[in-house]
């Protein structure tokens, strides 16, 4: 008692110099359009995460069994979007350089950006998988080329084609989804495929971004911009099943806005899917 | 900036005399025995629809190629059910008399009944499919004629037997499901048989009404007499895609109720329906 | 209008001496972990299930039909564990020496164990099934012995080996699967082999407790401890269609948390299952 | 225990043969033009009143010295303005045939027409204090006569120039205020001179209808047309205390709508209110 | 009926050229640090005063005897603050070209910096009257000179000395407040000396901005970071009274953030204070 | 960054050698009557503080001038309220011995009575101010001898009469407000005397526990058993100045229940108030 009050996700409590997977926070929500306010999850996520046991049933594995440190978040200049764009890459590097595996909580999703490119630079033949219900392929969003709404296409401008697998994608502009048949790999609704995809990327190095809103709203009413049709949350439990064969060296989940969750639910399910991912990506 | 300020749902908002569809909104829930609020609807799916594309992956359609007009909400008296439905009846036929189609946002589901009138008076031969988790068959509520526990009756005195198909009923008196053996068409549950009907009926003339309370109250809970068992936001999806083939002269959607819709999660599910109705009702 | 105020169930308006079923509200959350608030769902049920109909089109059976009495909630004192189980063991005896099947709504899960103790000291040959998110198997929890995670223990205590069916598991601590392996049948996730079971057990005397975040959150969200990954809503009533087949000599279901239902959809739900759970134990 | 359910406000337990007041409610809200749900009032009161205690440290009096029989609320058939209002009128006649004094519960302020004209019939040289943010002088309100917005006006076709005393009100239409000046003793925003008012009144018969809106928002924000500027709580038990030297014959409180209430605070002010308020109406 | 829906505040529906003020929205809340939202605050209060009379009591005055108009929302690119300033202030400059004194709806605080820029260019010899909780004086935010936190400071670069007047502080870095003892005039809680200021200051050209965090969270909740200790409604009806002898040629209430308004209460208090302020600035 | 997540309530962050105060969380709230809750009290406390400034301008003090220790909550297991005592208790008795003051959090009134034992047992001449909304004189509620409702009662039992001044009080039963006649000074409704209280008390030892529901609803909403009629915020921040005065030995502020506290606004009354509070009591 008598320590000062330590503060983690529920099992992220090794030390940093032991831990092979880094958890921090990204509490930006700078260029959501609709309702603001993911800006809350890394924290929200933290308090609720004792609702939560540290094993689980779907992949048999806990959380006492392997090393990860939980960094805290980081802190933000507000109004200054490329700032904290910077802050962010700075920040996955140095954890890239100690030789750990970044997984970020958003915020919004622009901070995959920074988190990609400090990736990018680190492992140069990098896949990303990219789960959403939203396309986030516009060239700018309202004139502005740095926002949730084009995320994935400055991520496209970095890797080049071929390299971005899209999945569960029922939102978007006409243009997008056309945009899209010729540079990336977009699978719409559902995630059909994936394990093809799993298959054809063993050995390879890759980055998972997990915007939330992928699951549907009944399961995932707490975000920015709910979008009906969404799969369901052991549909995600299967999609982690099947990324655990992969050699994930970055990964982040986006796009929990607690203040939309008056149930808690939302933030439940971001809870456990954070767990899973977790011991997903853990080598042992 | 120095026009006055428009207001109309996303990409509704074409001129009336180009418009092949006019919608309005009917705010009227002066019969709702349980929760009220169901008035607040057609104004708040204004508001939240910029939160929609207008670009359909279901459909492969978008809004911008059609013509569509938003006439904004009749204005009611409170507390005199007859002089609303009048009100109503009128408006829809003036829509009907200009060669359009009129599209209704409830309100509760009492206000079907006029706009029924509107299009049975042009069109004698008309059919109705009635999607709803309820059976909407009593002959009276608590003494009232003019109900929303009433309003299929009272259609089916306009239009006699057989000519109202009902899907996704799991509510109602012992003695409605039996009345309605003998003078609808009623399949509980599902949409199971949707199919078949849309067939028989290529070439008819139909009115499309769909209580939004149809849905499971994980997909929607923001209605008035939630209902747990219904059906999911895909299968909503497919029961457009299938009406899409008909010859539809008139629709509504009803019986969003916004002040139980915290996450506004309803909302955003009625907004994507009107959007996938008014796009499948089109024709180009 | 010049009687008193009588409150009941919808449709639990029968006699005490004429009733085959006497539901019970046990209010109790003394030893909830998380979020409390249990203590409000018999009330608010009784409440809410105005919106209710009496009639079941999955039975085809209707309240009507069947002879419950309801008698009200128990009175506890707060912050005494000890003697709230006592009152509801007590009670629960009272109404099985008067010959009549006792129902009871609570409250946390703790509540289930006296209620079984009751049961078990007039039926020594009796089995549990019990569904629920939770294994409730722990030893003890913080210490405590009597407590919602250790509820299903504390029932094994009392009946031994082989005498639990689980079903619906999804969370629990890795040491509490290994013992069930031992010790009760447990299936994870869903309610597979549950016709096998209750194949088995034709003839014999079965406590039935359901907890009701065996649900998914999406469907049932106002729950202390909600646990994503859950059964739906017709999976609940294919359970409660196969169960009606049993004989079935005392019930509960608990965990409803009516402060953490914004939309009132859970109460809707917990509503629903209660009428189905009682229509099937009824016998005719 | 194995009584049925008796469910009353607090301390409104005695039999209808022995009381002086009967307290009933009057569930209705179809004429409200901004946000429904009155109708929710009378039972959520009941509800809520087991968080208060029998005995007024204002008053020094205790609801177990006095004799208040609580007849639960009446039913009535729903969009039908006039039947509704027929019964309350009735059921007030019967109560003050019996010699007692009816006190009401709204629903929205409209169902105080029915009550007074009971008094009235009873009563011919009653007077009617009004405590209200809203003039509810209009003539009519968009075409209807009977309307929450035209209750006092309708009452005074029935008692005639000098009758009604308003205190509190902030707001109406321009030609509210004018007329109020010919006709009724209006006080703007506060309660000033009421102490005058009841001296004057000393010795005559009296009805008090508080329109629970006359409280600021922040003390009462569960109400379907939140008017800023009003009255505090602490007012309202000064009022009280003056009015306890009136001999009032009957009375109402209206217009809490508890699905406004999120905190239940509103509710809980509405229970202490109608405690002081039988406390100081009751004679002993 | 068949016009398009135009959508403004209640009693602001003149047309531009015959209008003496114009309002506007600013939906801007890219700098909050707290809880952001107030980018909704316009198209809520737009919506919710319906609920509003167009006539003061206090002031007894009418909007129907005025001519403004309402130039609905500016639409802002999400996460560069640099482009909305500008946009705000080149529209502020054409109302006050065409001869108009512009209100301003917020958004955040910072929105009054490019406002006052605009003003403060045709009227050099301006002053500024601010209502607020916090003193808004940092050099600068986290490293950011454009913020909620600083905008008063910048607003003084642009004046001077002597030029501002704060009213209400409670809440600031004690550094902001020895800063203000040399630069503004600063009066801590309340708003005691506004009359011997409205005094000095008659004849001049002044701007008025109203934080509304002014007011009491007890009458205002709905606001990014709530104040305890802050002046009451009638208080702000109170300071609208005394400026109504100024020559306000500019003025803005900002802060509103509708989604932590779950009463609603903190909407019809922000739009009875903007009915009242364009009351009091009108001439006639 | 690298450093572990430490947490604590703002500014109170100096090292526990170091610290004149110690701040700790009691998380129970086991005998809770009405709205369980208060358990979350302190972790949303710490949460929510970074919404405060750490300076003071009613005390014209700031937290960084003084030393205060978080120790964070003590864990308590559930459903034992004998154990959560002791626990208390002890931690208390701790802080005392290394010559450091003790503030609590709560949780419920009830822990109170620890708190106050530890103190006791230390300082034998000590005096109690209570503030509070409710008597909390009960000899046992429901049967229960330790329970929010009777703590000042054990109190007294430990104190004896005229060592506990209350203040605020305004619920209760009247057999209560009769015994405090004869055994502690009460002072209903207001903090009238508290001065003349504070100058007798001038050198002695003193123990403060603040009920924050002696606040006002429309201050304070989020907590178990809101009562109307309270004192306002600057009320309070009077009663601290007055305190100040004082030689406080040890202090709690108990019964916020941030889970009805829908608009934060409670939660940041705690906050300001325990700043306040600590800052009161800090020498220098």
């Amino acid at each position: 008692m008598l320590n000062k009050n330590i503060y983690t996700f529920i099992g992220f409590d090794s030390e940093y110099e032991d831990s092979q997977i880094v958890v921090f926070g990204a509490p930006f929500d700078g260029t959501t359009s609709f309702r603001p306010g993911t800006r809350f999850a890394p924290a929200v996520m933290r308090n609720e995460s004792y609702g939560l046991e540290t094993y689980s049933p779907y992949l048999d594995k806990d959380l006492t069994d392997i090393k990860v440190y939980d960094a805290g978040d980081l802190e933000f200049p507000f109004g200054n979007t490329k700032k904290v764009l910077d802050m962010i890459e700075e920040f996955a590097k140095s954890v890239l350089n100690d030789g750990k595996i970044p997984v970020m909580i958003g915020g919004e999703h622009l901070v995959t950006l920074p988190s990609v490119k400090a990736v990018y630079e680190k492992y140069k033949d990098i896949y990303v998988l990219h789960f959403d219900a939203h396309t986030d392929l516009r060239e700018d969003y309202m004139g502005e080329k740095l926002s949730h709404a084009t995320v994935i296409r400055r991520v496209w401008e970095l890797l080049g084609d071929d390299r971005i697998y899209q999945f569960g994608i029922r939102s978007g502009e006409r243009e997008e989804f056309e945009w899209a048949k010729r540079h990336t790999n977009l699978t719409k609704f559902t995630y059909k495929g994936l394990e093809d995809v799993v298959n054809k990327l063993k050995g390879k190095k890759v980055y998972v971004t997990i915007d939330l809103d992928i699951l549907d709203p009944s399961v995932f009413p707490g975000t920015g911009t709910p979008e009906p049709g969404g799969i369901l949350f052991n549909d995600m439990m299967n999609i982690i099943g099947i990324l655990k064969n992969l050699d994930i060296v970055g990964a982040d989940i986006v796009e929990l806005s607690p203040h939309y969750d008056n149930s808690g639910v939302s933030t439940a399910v971001a809870c456990k899917i954070l767990r899973e991912l977790v011991l997903a990506i853990s080598k042992n």
